[in-house]
């Protein structure tokens, strides 16, 4: 079972008239933490209280939700809860992690260059997204407006397949995170919508901006690393190797298979595992300037690629010189009305959480 | 009076022992506005709950205040408070609109290309920065440590005099912004501090990242955009014309002079008339994508430089090649040890509050 009892991930539900509060999901159902367990850290409409409290306490967390779990007390179905968005989003960081995901964008966008940046084997390139844009699982996703360079509807619509980390326990301005495992919570799935046409006119020579603004989706579970300890990976090799403070303290990569699934057919297949920078190599980067973390900060990793399994349509397609071939039509970006779903799953049977969303026409 | 009744900012003190609470600024004391008018907006620790109310509620406010001032009573010397970060911010963008800033930054890093790239005069070219590390004046600032490539602390370390925007009304997903003045409540001094060597080697392809994430410094104090009523004038002429999702519907531009202080000494006094971009533009360009915004979102303009009289080191040591002289010493760049100070006023005689912050060493 994808959701048995060593995945339990977190979210927040609510039933009809009901406030939100934290849940676990057990199979098809969704276990009431506040209920089971009582507290106001379950009461809470945001996991955020519940990030707080550390790695103790989130293992304790984890262990009573399991024998509340198999009780079977206390379980709403699925079909009977709206689910919400889990966190709130403090700040967001998008990295760009992935050796090939990087490697097709250089050749795409400067097929004469060198396809990677003289820095990009040196540190994991990485900016701020915007975090009050990010929305939960199952949100529609409404085409954006903007200059490509002529202004309208963004004519090349596109996901990126990534798995976020969400931070729990923050540090003081001017202190270096510490063990990974120590600050960060669990797992979600990421879909960080881009519009092409916009971001390519806009982000020299400061970044993507409105092209990635109008929304990014993370999946309604948040999936605890406890749940992944079996899928923990050596991270792949690095040439030249990382400076010390990027260094590798235990293995953080994850034995993990994302699935894209455009209007229900499977369109890749990426890996975790092929990433080039693990998710502790972000955290180090990220706060080694003293910059501060707080609970709720979301950081992604970037488009996840393999070879022949990009993240995104505009590898896929070859920049639209490719359409990708689905039952009776084809496809270069997305079109009005498409569904896109991203999965993944271990190979020992963890399933996170989906992160979907069908876009609605331009207003 | 710089502070006088026509001016009255918002912050947020404590007396030592007590809670914070909103106050306004009356010359060298505080009106503490929740003793004043009674209600647990003014009882908050930060402006949020009062830049949510609106337009007419900040109006009603400040004629309140305004009388309440007027009374002498509720009146704390500022030296009997702590001021605190004015404002709980959400999400921070930094924007890029001064002309001379941008074309000197490009003639210095890019001597042999045109100094703007070619979106520049077409749309507000922005970023998101990071949120969480926005500190108040008098926060001090540690030097940050980073790849330059080779890894150490910053040995650029510079300042960016900028002018910020406070976002009090959202709206909502897909929704773009309507007039200037039914959102934005009000405007503070910013220093984007920046470590240059840091910011050159990680800012490809996606932007500066590391290099401004440590620290961004504002004002303590919030000056509402009915005290600039005077001092609003029209922006500077546009060419080409921009789209008309960019088009000024009313004169945003403000009479606004910064002063740069070095330990002390007067370095530049830039003007905010000179801005190519005036904030209204800005705004409309960061929700044109349908990117909701959020109460308590801070947009910055970018470094504010006019001809002669630039808002960062950078360009006025041009890139350390012209030292600045101070007495008995010059600078290149920062030093352990140095305070900045930026102050700003209009022509009418109404002062924003400082925005100042000394430097540590690394650690």
């Amino acid at each position: 079972m994808s959701f048995g009892l060593g995945n339990l991930p977190y979210g927040v539900f609510s039933r009809p008239g009901e406030p939100r509060r934290v849940g676990v999901r057990v199979g098809d159902h969704v276990l009431d933490l506040a209920a089971a367990l009582g507290g106001d850290v379950y009461a809470a409409p945001s996991l955020n209280p519940l990030l707080a409290l550390g790695r103790t306490a989130w293992q304790e967390t984890r262990a009573r939700a399991r024998e509340a779990a198999a009780t079977g007390d206390h379980l709403v179905p699925l079909t009977e809860v709206t689910l919400h968005l889990p966190v709130e989003v403090a700040d967001y960081v998008d990295f760009y992690a992935s050796l090939e995901h990087a490697s097709n964008l250089g050749r795409i966008f400067r097929p004469d260059d060198e396809p990677l940046k003289p820095n990009w084997r040196h540190l994991p390139v990485g900016y701020h997204g915007r975090a009050g844009t990010v929305v939960v699982s199952g949100t529609p996703i409404r085409r954006p407006c903007g200059q490509r360079p002529s202004f309208g509807p963004s004519q090349r619509l596109d996901i990126e397949a990534e798995v976020g980390f969400v931070v729990g326990v923050p540090t003081r301005p001017g202190e270096r995170a510490g063990a990974f495992e120590d600050h960060v919570f669990g797992v979600a799935l990421v879909n960080d919508w881009s519009a092409r046409d916009i971001q390519a006119w806009e982000y020299v020579p400061l970044g993507p901006f409105l092209g990635k603004s109008f929304a990014t989706s993370m999946s309604a579970w948040i999936t605890p690393l406890d749940a992944l300890e079996e899928a923990r990976v050596e991270g792949r090799s690095q040439e030249p190797e990382p400076l010390p403070y990027l260094a590798r303290q235990a293995p953080w990569g994850l034995d993990l298979t994302l699935r894209v699934d455009l209007n229900g057919e499977t369109v890749s297949t990426p890996s975790f595992r092929d990433m080039y920078w693990t998710p502790d190599q972000m955290l180090a980067h990220m706060t080694v300037n003293g910059a501060s973390l707080r609970t709720g900060d979301l950081f992604a990793s970037g488009t996840v690629s393999s070879v022949g399994q990009p993240g995104s349509l505009i590898e896929l397609t070859w920049n639209g010189a490719d359409p990708v071939k689905l039952p009776g039509e084809t496809r270069t970006f997305l079109e009005d009305g498409d569904t896109v779903t991203i999965t993944a799953w271990t190979s020992h049977g963890i399933s996170l959480g989906e992160v979907s969303g069908r876009i609605l026409p331009a207003t």
